[in-house]
């Protein structure tokens, strides 16, 4: 039998979710910015007007009037050219990690490091062990060598990062696309913060790679921090004939994704009162403010936190101390304020222990101070009262 | 790459939708059975109660409500030992399929021939190539030799099975829960049409091995043919160490299964006017009388058809004939009327070709006639006007 370990950072968010944690570890988006009453009203126009048909089985490729929305946006807002045939619905952007798994199995992906850990633990279910990429070392001699080893992707998410809020530059971009063309390689690009760019005043927005180099980039793309989680409605964006594998293995993985929430969701998206550009506006504008909050109470309560990359967009910044945070953790939990201690996303053995990932995506402006001061009030170990 | 091949049953199922077919090839319940309105009352009695809190990711095990529902209905009804901690909810059934394919892969997995093909694609997508049991010869020397080879668990349904309609009788049940604790063995013991079963006039309806060894058995089951498709909703009952360990291959699949449809679903079986004892009643009537209809026309147009057990519930009818089904198919479907070669139902490569897999779930009583008419005059190879 096949045997997954206990995820430490499943325990971290379960301690961080107890009664008067202040959070900063977990990457939810908060529920005021959920449309429930607009999702209200497009079920109950799919029921009313389509009736037990929008209950049926469908096709497991996904909803057609959905598929035409998405490309039309990801053309339009994205500049990543998309035909309908190009893509496939998939039950939150988590299941194209576990199909792209399954199509790379079993040792074709490599992957970013630090990462994102659902990645991982998706490519090991599919019984593969991704080759680690320094994101922050010059990736060309490091593809080139993966490649030779059979490597066929790399998975990697090019804008807001998680867990390091980072972005690729325009150069670096362009590099990136230029080696996949020149390895033959594919990209898993994971952009599940890609709706959710601040207003940079001008400077350029950050991009992605599936828009320079189509061909060779498995997009994949979510609804869950845009409109919510619990539709678990993801997208992949691929080559025609990728997309034909991945739903093979789709159909073999859940047959299709709820048709009724597929026409739910474009329902939400174009025929209630629910405006994506709005909501969009208030939920950037909302996360900004509170990653400056989170910047201001570092600089305030913790000024030799070394901030690697102010985040343009998405939910995670990620800083550097003079000290362990898995130590740190251990007595900040005791104080209510939880972080996810940066080792935790590394693929290697024996990571830095020196990085935290922090989340703003969900303490208000007065908690995210509170929450910076508790964690400056336990740097120095203290007795602890018995 | 690993690569999955088109399947040919996907062409024929493609066939069989034409406009003007009548079809005895999939295995839909129809449309008229999906409550609707009560659904629609569902969806608008968890946002408005809820609210946005339905729409935020929840745990992965499933929503404690529609767990506990799902407990007591075992128990009661199909006795079933359950906790809610020996339960998951998954994506619909089928990734029950997908999920114990990851735990018992690369070599773990025999499995009835023939058999559900979707969980062969399931299993092979795991990366595992399961190994072929006769359910019509003895299990016993199969099952002690698949165990000295290395399977762990041995895939079947054991009431109204797909292809074959058959269930096994209480002597046989008892058989297999003993075999399975002698060689210390696992059953997924698949049964999507579990609730399906026909009023017997007094004979004893068929049950579960699940209810005869629980600590042998994963259960799956599905609210798919009793409820909706479209909710994807199944659920595993099994010990709790297994659920554990399926527990982490579904949060690596797609995090959960959506919250707001579990929500949906219990909300609709204990807090509308839905009465699934009526449903199930109006359903298992529908389809006893279709099924009968079947039968009646078999006799009448293709006396020589060979029906190897009558199903005592679900949604097919397994038939010999003195010919290729294969050749038949290919006629049939010129004619109008489609079913599926019931050699694409087995796993090994040379099986028998005189069989056929008969659907009554989806045609009206007047259509069963008129399609198996249709069957009967394509027998004889025509001319083919031009």
């Amino acid at each position: 039998m096949r045997s997954v370990s206990p995820s430490f950072v499943r325990e971290i968010l379960s301690a961080a979710s107890a009664p008067g944690v202040l959070s900063l570890a977990g990457g939810l988006p908060p529920d005021r910015f959920f449309a429930a009453d607009a999702l209200a009203a497009a079920c109950d126009q799919v029921l009313s007007r389509q009736g037990a048909r929008a209950l049926q089985y469908t096709v497991t490729g996904g909803e057609p009037e959905l598929k035409a929305w998405i490309a039309e946006r990801l053309a339009a807002e994205h500049g990543i050219p998309a035909r309908p045939e190009e893509l496939l619905i998939t039950t939150g952007s988590q299941q194209a990690l576990d199909l792209t798994g399954k199509l790379f199995a079993p040792e074709g992906i490599a992957m970013e490091s630090p990462g994102y850990l659902g990645a991982l633990l998706a490519f090991r279910a599919a019984g593969l062990e991704p080759r680690s990429i320094d994101a922050r070392q010059p990736l060309g001699p490091q593809l080139s060598a993966a490649k030779k080893d059979g490597v066929e992707a790399y998975y990697a998410m090019s804008r807001f990062q998680n867990p390091r809020g980072s972005s690729l530059s325009r150069a670096a971009r362009e590099e990136l696309a230029a080696l996949l063309q020149q390895h033959d390689l594919f990209m898993i690009e994971d952009d599940p913060y890609g709706e959710l760019g601040f207003d940079l005043e001008g400077r350029e927005a950050p991009g992605t790679i599936a828009s320079l180099a189509p061909d060779n980039v498995i997009y994949c793309g979510s609804f869950s921090k845009s409109i919510a989680p619990s539709l678990r409605m993801g997208f992949v964006r691929a080559p025609e004939p990728i997309i034909v594998q991945l739903g093979r293995f789709k159909q073999a993985a859940d047959l299709h994704t709820s048709g009724f929430l597929q026409l739910v969701l474009v329902e939400l998206l174009t025929r209630t009162r629910f405006d994506l550009r709005t909501h969009l506006a208030t939920v950037r504008a909302a996360y900004a403010s509170q990653r400056d909050a989170l910047v201001t109470a570092l600089q305030t309560h913790l000024p030799d936190a070394e901030v690697s990359e102010m985040p343009a967009g998405g939910m995670f910044l990620w800083a550097t101390l003079p000290e362990s945070t898995s130590d740190l953790f251990e007595r900040a939990i005791e104080e209510r304020v939880a972080f996810v201690p940066g080792r935790h996303f590394y693929l290697e053995q024996e990571p830095p222990d020196d990085q935290m990932r922090l989340n703003y995506s969900n303490l208000t402006l007065d908690q995210m101070d509170v929450a910076i001061r508790r964690l400056a009030a336990c740097r120095e170990p203290r007795a602890v009262s018995a």
